[in-house]
């Protein structure tokens, strides 16, 4: 029996104007979208970053949740007067923003009676109906509600919590990806990879990325399939051209 | 008299499925971004990745353009059949896809005749109208049309090629930016915090930003503004809190 393919999508909203502002190398678009694909198959199709601004939050997780199968924010979920992120998320579902529970006694636990000031407890503020995203490292939960899950912005802590996303998550066809680093320049091969592409576009996703390597310019030919029968026929027809045209390939 | 400030803003569109995937990590962002602040004065509010999709590179192209004062896009102008930034522009704006005679005399002086290949001369078709941003590095231009900026996807070419677009740029208010590194939590401060942002806010963006250093958590706050003034009054404020909390601050 033929397995069939389940396409499962995601977008990543980055909200925070230390990224916009170049201020912050943002570090888990990658690692979210590495993730995603290799734990779960499911594939980032949009990023989007913007602002701390509610008005803009509510509309990017009215317009992303819609289009596709889950949106991760990351961001503004902290102590302070900018983290914005629950009580917009709450808008933008119609639900109210109110303490969670389990996230409250969470925090009040790991801070003690004592130190559980307000800027504290507004991290136990969440969408009515939320599920909880655990935080191994510093406590302070993420959530889910609908199809929108919300990390912290600070890479080490959203790494560590990543795992706790996988329940809620359905999973995807595995995405397989073949790479073939060829020593030639891209306009050598671009008229016949323009024709493989052609003949497999239903199935593989075909791209070319230079690289400048031990002095010499090359080009990376990535393929990603969800079928590794189809990823080798679109390699044994690279490798056709690679050895009509003289082509030299890096081993790695 | 009274300096009047002038805002000046741009959005950043990255096209290409290796940063989606998370095959390859984004520099681009935080670049273009630093750079328009401190050169030009215009600040990005809103950034996208989508993918080497026609009708995608449209819709957002479109969309992008009319909401903020210029667009950058970065990827999707080489040689090969998965650059499609220049045809899709085109589209976008419903001009002729042609070849541009400058861009095609620059590419043909760069190769040779004999040397110019159809991957080539591909670099040199352009939405008509197109005025060219000249690359010192690798030769085929960047082009801008209305007020839409295609610079190539790799690091070091988009780099060499920036300051060739300053000429087609208005520029803004320059935003000046302090930051305040204190050895303390969010948390103890979110409440005084959120005080003098509210004060302030018609003038000043006022982000707090936690850090890890010499195995101490601290928060960094950064107040940006257009006036020097405002953020001098910002800052006062923050020391007489630090003083008042007795909160030691890193030196840098």
């Amino acid at each position: 029996m033929k397995k069939k393919t389940k396409k499962v999508n995601a977008a990543i909203l980055i909200i925070g104007n230390e990224i916009l502002s170049g201020r912050t190398q943002d570090k888990n678009i990658r690692f979210i979208s590495t993730w995603l694909n290799s734990n779960c198959g499911i594939s980032v199709n949009e990023v989007r970053i913007i602002p701390d601004e509610e008005k803009t939050i509510v509309e990017n997780v009215n317009f992303l949740s819609k289009k596709y199968n889950y949106v991760f924010t990351t961001g503004g979920i902290g102590p302070t007067h900018d983290d914005i992120t629950a009580q917009s998320i709450s808008k933008a579902f119609k639900v109210k923003y109110e303490y969670h529970k389990e996230a409250f006694s969470i925090l009040e636990k790991y801070y003690g009676k004592k130190k559980f000031n307000d800027g504290r407890k507004k991290m136990a503020k969440m969408p009515r109906g939320a599920r909880l995203i655990h935080n191994p490292s510093s406590a302070a939960p993420g959530f889910i509600v609908n199809n929108v899950l919300s990390l912290p912005g600070v890479p080490s802590i959203l790494n560590s919590m990543i795992e706790n996303c996988k329940r809620y998550l359905i999973r995807g066809s595995r995405v397989h990806s073949k790479t073939l680093n060829l020593f030639t320049v891209e306009s050598n091969i671009s008229k016949q990879l323009g024709l493989i592409k052609k003949k497999y576009k239903k199935f593989v996703d075909i791209g070319s990325y230079p690289f400048f390597r031990l002095g010499k310019i090359g080009v990376a030919i990535v393929m990603r399939s969800n079928s590794t029968a189809k990823l080798n026929n679109v390699n044994r027809d690279l490798l056709k051209l690679v050895k009509f045209k003289k082509i030299k390939i890096l081993k790695i």
